[in-house]
């Protein structure tokens, strides 16, 4: 399908008029399809685009240039001239805009029905919230219409609605991703989000959204879970707010995990818990008011209710408070990561429950408060965290989120592609490569030493019929591989991407008479891979004939 | 000297009665002799104690166990059971404590008056001020009397009182040594700082305390600065608050700079003077309210007049006006890091005048805030510093700065060297070892790959005597080293370290036929080095007898 194909397919879905109160504003076809055909003009003149035709919706607390900013209140809306950095980066990799979603008015909420442009209602159950604040975006990517939608998330925005529509959220860590062009929320904590229907579509789009942001990736960060990952998962007597069925549907996420292999152990979350409170609890509400307190006291009127109240309470809150609740949620952080120890992720609920419209109306608050019981904690603890749909429940819909450390993003994407049983192709990083042609291989002794430190396999390769390969009497015992020119064989071997510091550190722990250096590939290309000095390969078995070490062994 | 004798020759100092105001609390002389004696029977042991018998003093708002910490307030005094971290690694490493030293209490002030235990007065000058809020430490070091002082410094209480009394003050990057144990001044900025005679002590003791912290070094933080670095030298009139004569010591200073290799290149402080403004006129002061506030509330008559107004003040700053404050002080950092480009230190007065006793009395407010002009910015930007003597102007004494971003503490002491044209070796670091023989040679045209990723030179080496060196026909030439065993002969090299990092991203880039392994060394260890594949060697004359590259090269 062309990208105005694709355009026109959207609008004829829209047309059927589902969960209208999604969005706020919904360009016109005649424009998207503009887009659509100067896309293709650059496709035409062989423009490499990886989001080519892409269907983006974007949360209206987020800046698109030429379309009203309203953060879900009409008053407050204002006509950015550029676009937020990470709609930018999409569209340049080829998205197309389809409009500007509806939100918890200023992205404050869990439910979605906190806008003056209609409660957003789930997709699958008219009379439950969709969830919030990311309403619309998550509902445009469950209905089809939209293939990618950005969200915002502070306490769980970008989440929740992700549990409830049964599509994918990811929320990167604090600031990969741009937040200049958003209205913030509570700025120290906002995160921008992505939807999409396969965690492959939204770890793709999270790729190209954080590169080059504000805060750099660490050169020690992973690019991927171990094969075995430890999951830190809470027992069900941890998990407060959550009646049976729904302790047995996490049961059961937690047993996809141990069938694809991964390795569970119990946490408590009283930390973790603790920390979620202070969220609205406490003084990081007055970022609330800084963000958009001058404009709720001017105009008094305007506002949701219960947003109103929420943030204009937080006018008189001493900055003192905030202080004391900030090295309060240092301790608790500190309390919490020693919980998590050694795990590579930790397992939750997304939330406890999926309440109706009418039980949000009966108790806004209190509600929404219950709802983001899993998901409060994660922004101001610093966490990466990717959240997938884990099946229906009592006519509501369960979801989980896989949560890694700040900079393990690749992490959690990883261990959530185990819970769906989907391949999640990891998208290009700061891998350095390694060629393995031995003990480093996958299930050979030294693998561990790729995995623990975040590496990531990334082909299968051959050599240029350029090497011999010697058995060295080394303990374990290894494959030395020798440059000859001519008389060479061509030897298998995998090429592993490892965080630059993992390099090094490696490359610092080598043993003679093991080398590091450039080997070609049977394709021309160099890759920096293992070799070894020829003196140690004197009296060592020439084994070039079996074509690689896994070869020679099963020989 | 033995540990005891040095003890005998402080209190004898001591007893001349120098300053004594500089003390809070003196331990008595035979309880320092007992640890004395302890230690000697530690040394006599065996045991490695690189502090052996450094006499070491302690800010009064750092904890020493069994020694009331008081902030100097004596009505908040309280007796910690267990000593600050930072304390506890100087004195596991061999220090001796002497005692608990004055400061502006809690820690609010730059001059050294502020404090009921009396006014710290000049060393050199009765009349004028110690500086603070570090004022007794830096006065017993100067004095002699202590080898090692620590200090705190949120607005420049590390590196004010160093500049004023003529010895080297280390502030390192925010977060490096622990603050706990220490009475919070303004938490979120607070550092622990160290006070010596030489750049060397101070680093030594800055790297004992730094080791294992709560804020990890990035896998590419740099462990030295370039041999040619550029510095950030602001013009005359840039200089604001500095007469004529203080402006010429600074230009000295900088000339002095180039004198040592270093390139300067101006730079705008307009964003670096606009931050410096927050730390007590907005909403940051909050932080102080929240550490002791409570306790001034209840204590009305206890503090400093000075102090208490200023952090009761704090009392109603509302939240948001913090967090707007935060806010702009992000801009502001991201204004002045780009004004700071690609230097690799930036150049600063400590302080603009040295104000007297009379005059910080007249207007303690206002003499405070321009003795800290320069000082204020430098945690609130995250970066390191060390402050250096720089002669004496008008009667006053007058000290420069040496900047350095966040975790570039070794760029700033390296630069600092310069200007006191003092040797001042670097201490372990977490570096890994690289034997390089060729083009990476000091001097030679790839050392800038070791030099602009933060390497330093550690030690001339030669190789065991089984390899053969061979001038490879490259570009640009280089040597290629090859292990023979038997009949090889020895080879010059020196040994670097490296970032984790940027030994990753050099061995990413290197082109083939080199390769890196382990190579053993005269003295029989085995360290990462330069190698290159016996393929390349064939047809390249063989130069081992020349014994290096260099000699190859002059020949």
């Amino acid at each position: 399908m062309t990208p105005q194909d694709r355009v026109h397919d959207a609008y004829a879905r829209l047309a059927r008029g589902e969960r209208p109160e999604a969005w706020i504003t919904l360009r016109a076809e005649e424009d998207v399809l503009a887009d659509a055909a100067a896309l293709e003009q650059r496709l035409a003149a062989g423009e490499l685009l990886p989001l080519a035709g892409s269907l983006l919706a974007v949360k209206d607390n987020i800046d698109v240039a030429g379309l009203p900013t309203t953060a879900a209140c009409p008053e407050y809306a204002y006509l950015p001239e550029r676009s937020a950095p990470a709609v930018r980066r999409l569209v340049d990799a080829g998205a197309l805009v389809l409009g500007k979603t509806n939100l918890d008015q200023f992205a404050t909420g869990l439910v979605g029905t906190r806008s003056p442009y209609g409660a957003v209602r789930d997709v699958r159950d008219p009379a439950r919230v969709s969830g919030g604040s990311s309403s619309g975006s998550a509902v445009v990517v469950a209905l089809g219409i939209a293939d990618l939608a950005l969200g915002t998330d502070t306490a769980g925005s970008g989440r929740v609605p992700a549990a409830y529509q049964g599509v994918v959220g990811v929320k990167p860590t604090r600031g990969l991703v741009p937040t200049d062009g958003v209205v913030p929320a509570c700025r120290s904590f906002d995160c921008v989000t992505v939807f999409a229907r396969t965690l492959g579509d939204a770890r793709q789009a999270m790729s190209i959204m954080s590169e080059p942001a504000g805060r750099p990736w660490p050169a020690d960060a992973p690019l991927a879970a171990p094969p075995a990952p430890v999951v830190a998962v809470p027992d069900r007597d941890e998990l407060v707010g959550m009646s049976g069925p729904w302790l047995d549907a996490f049961e059961q996420a937690a047993q996809a995990l141990v069938k694809a292999g991964a390795r569970l152990r119990p946490i408590r979350l009283a930390p973790f818990l603790a920390a979620a409170k202070l969220l609205y609890g406490g003084g990081f509400v007055a970022e609330r008011y800084a963000a958009v307190g001058a404009f709720l006291d001017g105009h008094p009127a305007t506002a949701d209710p219960t947003v109103a109240g929420i943030i204009t309470a937080a006018r008189d809150v001493p900055a003192h408070v905030l202080v004391a609740d900030t090295e309060r949620l240092e301790r608790l952080r500190e309390q919490a990561m020693a919980e998590w120890g050694d795990a590579d992720a930790l397992l939750l609920p997304t939330a406890p429950v999926h309440p109706t419209i009418a039980q949000v109306a009966a108790d806004p608050v209190g509600v929404n408060a219950l709802v983001g019981t899993y998901t409060n904690f994660c922004n101001l603890f610093d966490l990466a965290a990717v959240a997938v749909p884990a099946g229906e429940v009592e006519g509501g819909h369960f979801g989980v989120q896989v949560i890694a450390r700040g900079f393990a993003d690749a992490v959690a994407a990883d261990v959530a592609a185990l819970i769906l049983d989907e391949p999640a192709p990891a998208p290009p990083t700061g891998g350095l490569p390694l060629l393995v042609i031995g003990a480093h291989l996958t299930g050979q002794p030294l693998n561990v030493q790729l995995t623990s430190a975040g590496g990531r396999c990334a082909a299968q390769v051959r050599t240029a019929a350029e090497y011999r390969l010697y058995a060295l009497p080394t303990q374990p015992a290894k494959p030395g591989l020798v440059r000859v020119g001519s008389g060479g064989g061509s030897i298998d071997g995998e090429v592993w991407l490892l965080p630059p510091a993992a390099l090094g550190r490696l490359l610092a722990a080598l043993p003679e008479p093991m080398t590091l250096g450039k080997v070609r590939l049977a394709d021309g290309s160099l890759v920096t891979g293992f070799l070894c000095e020829s003196a140690a390969t004197e009296d060592a078995p020439d084994i070039t004939e079996h074509g690689g070490w896994r070869s020679y062994l099963a020989s």
